[in-house]
């Protein structure tokens, strides 16, 4: 197909990650080596801010800025959640209309992938020729059609790093504060929280247990797992999903004060940890404490992965490549060709089937006792995160012999 | 004085921290250069484990372990938050002499201060010769005599770090979640809450509000504060001590269930940032999230200071080198000689003058408003992170002339 002569809008959508910046600055890159692509806008704030008509020229700015988003955590032009009305997809294809667009790259998650859709079955519909292009971007990793999502081996990185050095704090200090509780991102699945697994690297290195919200959480089965791992270890350092919900569905975190709905009816989650130290601490009668890292989780720069930075440069650039190429309505994907070595290449899936979708942990990556990940589970997620963390020393603790009566 | 001839024994003592290792690699290479020492004992968990007679051999460690040790987070040896009663120090003293330990280095905060005076005074009033001496660590900073404390750096510029990417997070999707707070660690004291300010790189950065526990928390202050900043920029990043407290001196946190008391009677706090979103929700009705890192931030290698490193091991080496020298009962401490360009050095403090006094932050470091820290704490605190953090690239808004109606 010939490549449509026309200018080309991005924008950003969704929660900010490590390296939706770098796929921002591979759309930029990659448009400025097309003639067929005339202006580069960028809407501040998502398809938020292209309603109301608030656009930036990215073709403008300076070559160390596009080149410095790939170092720039966050979404350099503003994110959104906007859940979209009908009459709202009319009124953006007016916007695109009235500024020559007839390239739509958005970058985001299911829900971003569901307003490309809309929006270019409405130019269809209208006649109206737009090439619309999905880029992947979500920590969650729970897009379907793709290997992994771009942010998720950042995410993963800063996690296995986090916990392994908390974990090491628990351990030191372990005679007093025995029992920590991390509670990482994820809402309905626990792609993030598998991710921690990647901080061992001895055999009762932390997390000792793990819990993901594609099982239903049972008390009992809980509090007799870190019974056992107290009881060896003296201590245990326990990651668990923010969306983890018990045997009737509830989410765990509804007992605190903290659960609120998006306007996508989303729930934001937070406080799953504290009630399980309370559940520790009621049924073991072992005080437990919690570290939520939040938000800094999901936009560190510390621990991006280069794979993931570079993944997501990638898929930017393929994504208007593509859509120059002729192609519509697809999502540009990451397809994984080899583990070990890791190797990878961008593929395509149609936006219809991206849209809303969602990918849980399989059952293969979740060991039977639904509290830890499987050796398949660290084969996927390894490669992702870059090269291995950096080895800490251990001190041989083999004791001196006694010489007092004890 | 001549070197007392014997052996040695180092402890690492309260909260892990980046950088306490490195104070123990600094004792362990000190004392290896000094025919005076004999044997290089570590005591497993402070002295909790040296009551049981729990040692290790330092000095038979390899190298590269000793030297691992500077790029390895937590308290290798284990730590400790043991409140020791009289009869133990008889018993220590009994587990030194049996050991022909002449040489006591204790690595930790106020507490652990108190703990090395007392023994020291013991081990004089019986006639034991003894040599005490401590090596400041706390990311607190609250401790007395010394510019700063080491450690202190390394949570500082990780703090800086996330706080700066977390607020470009808020300041991205801004239009769902507008007020963000953070909660930091600091018991009863501010720095580290302080060092917040350090992720500022342009006028309107985050953190845009900050509350230290040495100014009492007003609600209506703090709303009206948080209103201005929010009507403003559209969105509040708000960093907050856990320490922090209401007019009556009662723990914000206290509303929580995760107060509770450590063996010293210090509260274990955890929970006011969660009161301050809810103060934010009741009194403004705008949703606020938190994020609460807990001990990922006092322990994180990712952005330790290497200045941090640096002095953390310099301690180490010079409480071993005094020793020797015939230094007793002191701490080492750090004297800064100037600001910029940074320079310090090494100096002594008698331990009974730092034992259990707490450094709060002074009056000429907090915003009259006391809701941020003022010009004076920046050139305090910049030279302890080391290098800038490095520089975001931030994209010219400037819009596009808009086409449409509108």
């Amino acid at each position: 197909m010939e490549p449509v002569r026309g200018n080309l809008v991005v924008g950003q959508s969704g929660g900010p990650t490590a390296v939706i910046n770098s796929s921002l600055s591979g759309v930029v890159l990659e448009a400025l080596e097309h003639d067929a692509i005339e202006e580069i806008y960028g809407m501040v704030h998502g398809v938020e801010g292209l309603l109301g008509e608030e656009l930036i020229d990215l073709g403008r700015q300076s070559a160390a800025t596009i080149a410095g988003l790939r170092s720039t955590p966050s979404a350099a032009l503003g994110s959104c959640r906007h859940k979209l009305r009908d009459a709202d997809y009319e009124k953006l294809l007016r916007v695109l209309e009235a500024h020559g667009v007839r390239y739509f790259v958005y970058i985001g998650g299911n829900d971003s992938a569901d307003t490309a859709w809309r929006l270019g079955r409405l130019a269809a519909d209208l006649g109206y020729e737009l090439r619309v292009m999905s880029v992947p971007k979500t920590i969650d990793n729970d897009l379907v059609e793709t290997d992994h999502c771009p942010g998720y081996g950042s995410v993963a990185r800063w996690l296995a790093t986090a916990v392994r050095d908390a974990g090491l704090d628990t351990e030191a200090i372990g005679v007093v504060d025995t029992i920590k509780v991390i509670e990482t991102m994820g809402r309905n699945t626990g792609w993030i929280t598998a991710a921690t697994a990647l901080a061992r690297d001895h055999a009762d290195a932390a997390p000792h247990l793990i819990y993901l919200p594609e099982r239903p959480f049972v008390r009992d089965r809980f509090l007799a797992d870190v019974d056992r791992v107290h009881k060896k270890l003296g201590h245990a350092v326990i990651t668990v999903c923010e969306g983890l919900k018990d045997e009737r569905g509830e989410y765990l975190s509804a007992s605190g004060k903290t659960v609120d709905v998006d306007r996508f009816g989303h729930k934001q989650l937070g406080g799953a940890a504290a009630v399980l130290c309370d559940i520790v601490a009621e049924g073991l009668g072992i005080k437990a404490r919690w570290d939520k890292p939040g938000t800094i989780q999901r936009v560190s720069m510390l621990a991006a992965s280069p794979v993931d930075l570079e993944e997501a440069y990638q898929v930017g650039r393929a994504a208007v490549r593509h859509a120059v190429e002729g192609q519509d309505g697809a999502m540009v994907t990451l397809v994984r060709e080899s583990s070990e070595p890791y190797r990878w290449a961008t593929g395509l899936a149609p936006l219809e089937r991206v849209a809303n979708a969602e990918r849980k942990v399989p059952d293969e990556f979740i060991a039977p006792e639904g509290n830890d990940v499987t050796d398949a589970f660290l084969a996927y997620a390894r490669p992702l995160i870059g090269p291995p963390l950096p080895p800490y020393a251990r001190l041989d603790m083999t004791r001196v012999a006694r010489r007092t009566g004890g």
